[in-house]
């Protein structure tokens, strides 16, 4: 390994792509442990941050201040990007919590309750509601047991289940709507592999919703960056071609700002970037099968996240904890409230605010309607203090951000889970960071961080910077001593049979059928075999005697 | 409108992106019906014809000669496509169809037979398997008489349709391996809307496969580009900027020859390109959600097509049709032959080939593995003269093509349907061919012709070189008169109700709890109401006295 990348005819040792939380950990943990290694920061937006974005807003206590309009929570178990904060000399504080929340299921109406879930409250909810939720709960958390977050399809559980959406499973699992409505809502604002499934929808405890960052989470990214040199913005990557004989790699795209082409050679890649805008790159050689699946099958959640500050924290005088779930429907088919749910959104200063998350059907609307659309739901769920006391209203449609296309994180439809188990493994000389290639929080902050850490340890690896010992974070990859290859699905074709119920129904059918058609036509073989088994088991059960 | 485009700070009328079968036809139509248009056609690959494409292979009848590794056949109710070579003087041949088949279902060992599907002859197969596969094959085409290619969730069934793979269909309503096996290939090389399901498969009579275009498909297009200027080639688009307020287009990308950015203005574009092609563009402003969502979310098929020549037609003389159908799998997981199906692939001119399809496995496999596997497959099917007359062998992996990323066409995973209706609905000034936005023969030249003429006649509506009238083609556009927007599946969440069994098991599992724990318990409400009923009841059957 060269030191200095010019002998070989590269620009740079490596290249990372995307400025996001996990880009930016990948390159101070390359430039830590290497000092000497060049590198290059590419980033197609005018900013860094990726899916964490603060945003100046009227408040009470101050004539403006920042709101997170991205990743905002950090849940006490997500050690990794605890551990930055700390090394980083953030502080964090709690999620308020106190007092009632507000459930609206189905098309009923809002609801207070003040437990864990909203389908516990004894007295709001139904017998069946409640009976339903702890049973659909229970097997979600069975079957989580069944994930390796290593190796998808070393169960057979999870082929069965890799054949259906969730709202499929929903449907066929739960039996009220109510926990139906449950489980939709829980499932549109939260990831995969949280440890369990109750976790995911929890502010408090382990839950992911239980901390905030003083002064926004966006600013980590600002604090990354700010430490690093050779961030260039606006430089969108369309072409990435690997030399399969050197592994020199180029990365080819658009200076957005000046429309001109950049061509840069480097001897490793990090690529930073969501799965889906792997998916737009064209990759030469071609990506194998299953890669260029999860690229090109892998979608974007399309999260609308709104902040609105008021002059007083109306919802806490009137015992509120500010928390709203909902599916927004109502009796009219078509028509949308915009909450999907809501927390309390005061900063760490004191400033009050709600902080929510709206319904997609409002993204193609103008900001206007949004705008009012959301202070009259939560004139609807909490009185018309709402009105009163508004004063400014901020949200984001992350489907819409270019060179992002979605927040929190991507999904993969029915069918192309197998490909997901191989969003880590390396092509030639490109690694592959983001949040989605975490083991534990993917789709969170933390997930992005261990990411960065684990993608900047493999090139570190590769490029024999680091002993031959297998770090923690290179558990599961291929750096890995003990790495074997994940498990594929194939095995699907020769384990699904049909059920033993379905062969003896089928079975069964086609005998009766034998039967009634040799009866009916008095054929020799009902008198020599089937009149001495009939005569006698008629006279046993009914002791009558069989016609002819 | 007017007609000198400088005025309006424009360097083009129209942009076609795409230079497949429905750009040069949509280019072709609108030259023909307003000449004066100035149009522009751009085109990433370094060739025209798209999914269509020529490979010189030897032959033995002359030294070279040159056969289609992309669409070749033409079925005879494609109209749009018959008209087409009609008016270009194409001649068409049909596709040889004498002799025995072959089918090898599940790992049994090849079987002959010379009816219309494998599953119908009954020698060879069990009685299950031929009951099994009539009752889905009538439960297929029942089920499509319920798809409105102008609306697809017009009926109830197509949303619950939308929430499987077509694995998971065939698994629940299909109760042998082979039928499974049937379905498994055909939708591997098949796509919608042909009317019906059988004729998807079929060769004779209206057939899919019925005729082949004298000189190969790929001629189309490249006798289209010869009659149009301004074809640029290599010029891959990488973003599409509508300004709101005039209308005017802007289309950006790179020229990768001269690696420069080209910049090109328009009032109106068409999109010839398939719709994951789209996605990789950024779009401003944003895409519909419905939109974004198809772009995003619909994958390519990874179809390989291959070719080999022969020097004789050996199956011919041995009383073969040369069509082979086969799941490829083998006892052992994992394993695969490489062989899905296969065709007579000889010429116009009598040139002897075998045509088909492989295995997806198999594309990251390298090409002399894929030659020698494809023979050997060839040798187990039909017998060592494949190898004794082997001349040439080409292939195709389609998935591994830049800007096209995949064959037949695309598929869209469960859960994404309801966006797939809103493929024809223009987007501001830009318009959208492509075989996946046809209404008839989706995925077939057909269906490309058909949707190039549609979207010329959407421009000329705009441009009002047009009358108004709703001509045959914009049947189901916003420029019919009897246009109704698609009906959203929204209703699922109010049309799915746990059915009745389910309650009733739910109710009476319930009654039996409360019953066995008052039993249990000895409550008063057992010597009140309980016994006397159980006391008569279990007289009246068994005769006996039960005990308290």
């Amino acid at each position: 390994m060269s030191d200095s990348p010019e002998d070989l005819g590269v620009d740079f040792d490596v290249v990372v792509i995307g400025a996001g939380i996990s880009g930016l950990v990948a390159a101070r943990e390359l430039e830590t442990r290497s000092p000497k290694t060049r590198i290059l920061i590419l980033e197609a937006k005018d900013r860094v941050g990726g899916r964490t974005l603060g945003v100046e807003m009227k408040t009470a206590k101050y004539t403006k201040e920042y709101f997170d309009l991205g990743g905002q929570w950090v849940g006490r178990t997500q050690r990794h990007i605890l551990g930055l904060l700390d090394e980083l000399d953030f502080k964090t504080y709690e999620q308020y919590e106190d007092g009632d929340k507000i459930a609206q299921m189905g098309v009923s109406k809002p609801r207070k309750y003040s437990s864990k879930l909203p389908v516990t409250s004894l007295r709001q909810f139904t017998i069946f509601e409640i009976f339903d939720s702890i049973a659909s709960f229970a097997k979600l958390t069975w079957l989580t047991r069944f994930i390796n977050p290593f190796d998808y399809f070393s169960s057979k559980k999870s082929t069965n289940l890799d054949d259906m959406s969730v709202s499929k499973w929903s449907r066929e699992n739960c039996w009220t709507r109510a926990n139906q409505d449950a489980i939709d809502i829980a499932t549109r604002i939260v990831a995969q592999s949280a440890g369990n499934y109750l976790n995911l929808c929890e502010c408090v405890g382990d839950g992911a919703q239980a901390l905030k960052i003083n002064g926004g989470a966006f600013q980590v990214a600002q604090n990354l960056a700010g430490n690093l040199e050779n961030i260039r913005l606006e430089h969108a990557v369309s072409e990435i071609i690997v030399d399969e004989q050197t592994g020199i790699t180029c990365i080819k795209g658009i200076d957005l700002k000046n429309n001109q082409v950049f061509t840069f050679k480097c001897l490793h890649v990090i690529s930073a970037i969501p799965p889906n805008q792997c998916g737009k790159i064209q990759w030469t050689p071609s990506l194998p099968d299953l890669k260029r699946r999860l690229f090109d099958g892998c979608m974007q959640g399309n999260l609308i996240k709104f902040v609105v500050t008021f002059e007083v924290p109306f919802w806490k005088t009137n015992g509120l904890s500010g928390e709203i779930v909902s599916t927004g429907r109502t009796p009219n088919i078509g028509e949308v409230h915009p909450i999907i749910c809501t927390y309390d959104g005061t900063t760490a200063i004191g400033a009050p605010a709600i902080i929510g998350f709206m319904n997609e059907e409002y993204a193609d609307k103008p900001f206007n309607e949004r705008c009012n659309a959301v202070v009259n739901d939560l004139i609807r769920f909490m009185g018309d203090d709402a009105l009163r006391h508004f004063l400014d209203y901020k949200d984001k449609i992350w489907a819409h951000e270019q060179y992002n296309g979605g927040c929190p994180s991507i999904y993969v439809p029915p069918g192309q889970m197998d490909a997901y188990q191989y969003i880590r493994q390396p092509f030639y000389n490109v690694h592959f960071a983001g949040t989605e290639s975490a083991t534990e929080w993917i789709g969170y902050m933390s997930g992005a961080v261990q990411s960065g850490y684990r993608s900047a340890h493999e090139v570190l690896q590769c490029m024999e910077k680091f002993d031959k010992v297998t770090y923690e974070h290179l558990k599961g990859t291929i750096y890995d001593q003990e790495y074997c290859p994940p498990k594929l699905p194939s095995n699907i074709y020769d384990e699904t049979r049909s059920p033993w119920w379905r062969r003896l129904f089928f079975m069964s059918g086609l005998l009766f059928g034998i039967y009634a058609y040799s009866r009916h036509y008095r054929l020799s073989i009902v008198a020599r075999t089937v009149k001495p088994i009939e005569n006698r088991l008629v006279k046993y059960f009914f002791d009558v005697d069989w016609p002819e």
